[in-house]
């Protein structure tokens, strides 16, 4: 049995390695500095395996999708690099957020640079299909800023459905999924059915694991999951469980989801009374069931690909991502 | 005789009319509003006129070089609201800037929407050389955020030579001018003499422009200006009028200027003081000798493009930047 661990530790190696290239100059060192900071300071490295794995999975090879692999990577830390000065956040994968160790300027300055350097490396891609592919790319770009925009609109909103925080959740983190895998179907030359299925199957895993990691925030181990449980509930973000909840409960249990809704959070000591009602609606089980669902979808996209190991390991992805409990 | 005038003011108003289309969307409501508000906000439009004319000057139709145009101007309305969030600014065009009336989580994230927003602009443009176009794009982008980059570093440094200050508005403003240029005379089919020389005017004329920028905020009229004379030495700016009046002065000069540079900036009782500095070492007479050298430079690299009412216009162009007073 071929062990899949190993072989996407192969692949993010070589996205590392690569990610470690895009920025060999030294000046500005007001802005080579952070950006070589946020690009090596760790990363799971998940949009660019699935760039190479569709890539793999039309017949296309690794080296066709490395750059926009390495685009999409450096797409996403051009996010985080903006969205943590907006969300006030100090510290990420272990250190200092960018604008907290250099100001905002340099981390607004930083992000900018990050997504001019994205194109340039996806621009790399030797493809016959380059305008296409610099669209897909685009429409990326454009809805995780509108995912964006949304999530900072829902803070101070009380209205906000489930449905509202699905089309959310899609645009800003289920966009760039289904995009590293769209780009990875073109770039290796993949049919429209392909390229329609693969992408398909990033919607479906994007939106599990939105709704697993919001179920984490509850049920994990705190020491595998590296932060305490029950964050979202202080912090009143409206996620999955909370929405599904309040749609749910009646009485006394509405009545407290309302408040921590409308005072944007509560104390840590009221997270044993929410973890109860959310047990008590069925909103864990719901939660559980959506994911396996959205993973069951996702697989039965996969069945029109060519059987081979680039779609045994998306088969092994998202069988993982539904059991993660990290 | 042919009214260059009129003629601007007809490619400014298809410019406008298509960049009121970019953002038609309604929703998410937190970022179009801003983007809209900032794309309709005003401006010369002088980089999407330069895109249009390089197009025409090698045998191109406005019609194709129209998504670029627009697309530059985008670029440069994104620059606007992140540079003015760095540098603190209030105003813009005699209005709110973006940060100043939404907060700078808006206008970080209504930045980024540009630059998306950009991109899926030029895409729009019809030629079998797509890839090249968003190269020289995105060389464009990258190198705008380098020249910011330098441009806060020199604010606090004191080392900072009249080379270092011409390379920094070469990136900083100098390129988007040469990258317009370059994009209309490809987007128009040039030959590889005309795509270096239309990219080589707009390097001298990017320069005459920085310079004369510079020359202006002292010996302008006021009232057509739209600003008070001096700015630049009130806020201690590293601007070619102070290198070079430093380079070459002595004594008690030098050590005004000195103070200034160490200080970052000096009260507005000493311009005058500063202004005779200036005149006593030639600096204005220098500044305006720079300028003519950048245009007539200019001027001569449009000797190999076949004559025709887009050439004209570039000359007409050039005139005019030399001798403005606004």
């Amino acid at each position: 049995m071929v062990s899949y661990q190993k072989k996407y530790i192969a692949y993010k190696s070589r996205v590392d390695k690569r990610l470690g290239r895009c920025m060999s100059k030294q000046e500005p060192v007001s802005l080579c500095e952070p950006v070589s900071y946020i690009l090596s300071g760790g990363g799971k490295r998940i949009r660019p395996l699935l760039v190479l794995l569709a890539c793999e999975g039309v017949g296309g090879t690794v080296e066709q999708g490395l750059p926009a692999a390495v685009a999409i990577e450096i797409l996403h830390n051009f996010s985080l690099v903006h969205d943590d000065i907006m969300d006030h956040a100090s510290t990420r994968r272990g250190r200092l957020t960018v604008h907290k160790k250099w100001g905002e300027s340099v981390a607004i300055l930083t992000g900018d640079e990050l997504l001019g350097l994205a194109y340039r490396e996806l621009l790399r891609t030797k493809s016959g299909a380059i305008g296409r592919i610099v669209e897909i790319f685009t429409d990326g770009v454009i809805e995780v800023c509108e995912g964006q925009a949304y999530d900072k609109e829902f803070e101070t909103r009380h209205d906000v459905t489930l449905l509202d925080y699905l089309q959310m959740i899609a645009k800003k983190t289920g966009k760039l999924v289904s995009v590293s895998l769209e780009l990875g179907a073109v770039i290796g030359g993949g049919s429209a059915r392909e390229v329609r299925a693969l992408r398909e199957y990033g919607t479906h895993i994007g939106r599990a694991f939105q709704i697993q990691d919001d179920y984490l925030d509850i049920v994990a181990n705190e020491e595998e999951f590296g932060k305490r449980i029950g964050g979202d509930i202080v912090e009143g973000k409206k996620t999955y469980l909370l929405l599904e909840a309040y749609r749910r409960a009646r009485g006394d249990d509405k009545k407290l989801l309302h408040a921590i809704m409308m005072n944007g959070g509560t104390s840590r000591r009221n997270v044993p009374a929410v973890r109860a009602i959310y047990e008590r609606h069925g909103v864990l089980a719901s939660a559980q069931k959506e994911v396996a669902q959205s993973i069951a979808r996702a697989d039965r996209e996969l069945k029109i690909l060519k059987p081979g190991p680039a779609r045994e390991m998306l088969y092994w992805f998202s069988e993982m991502l539904a059991n993660r409990n990290f």
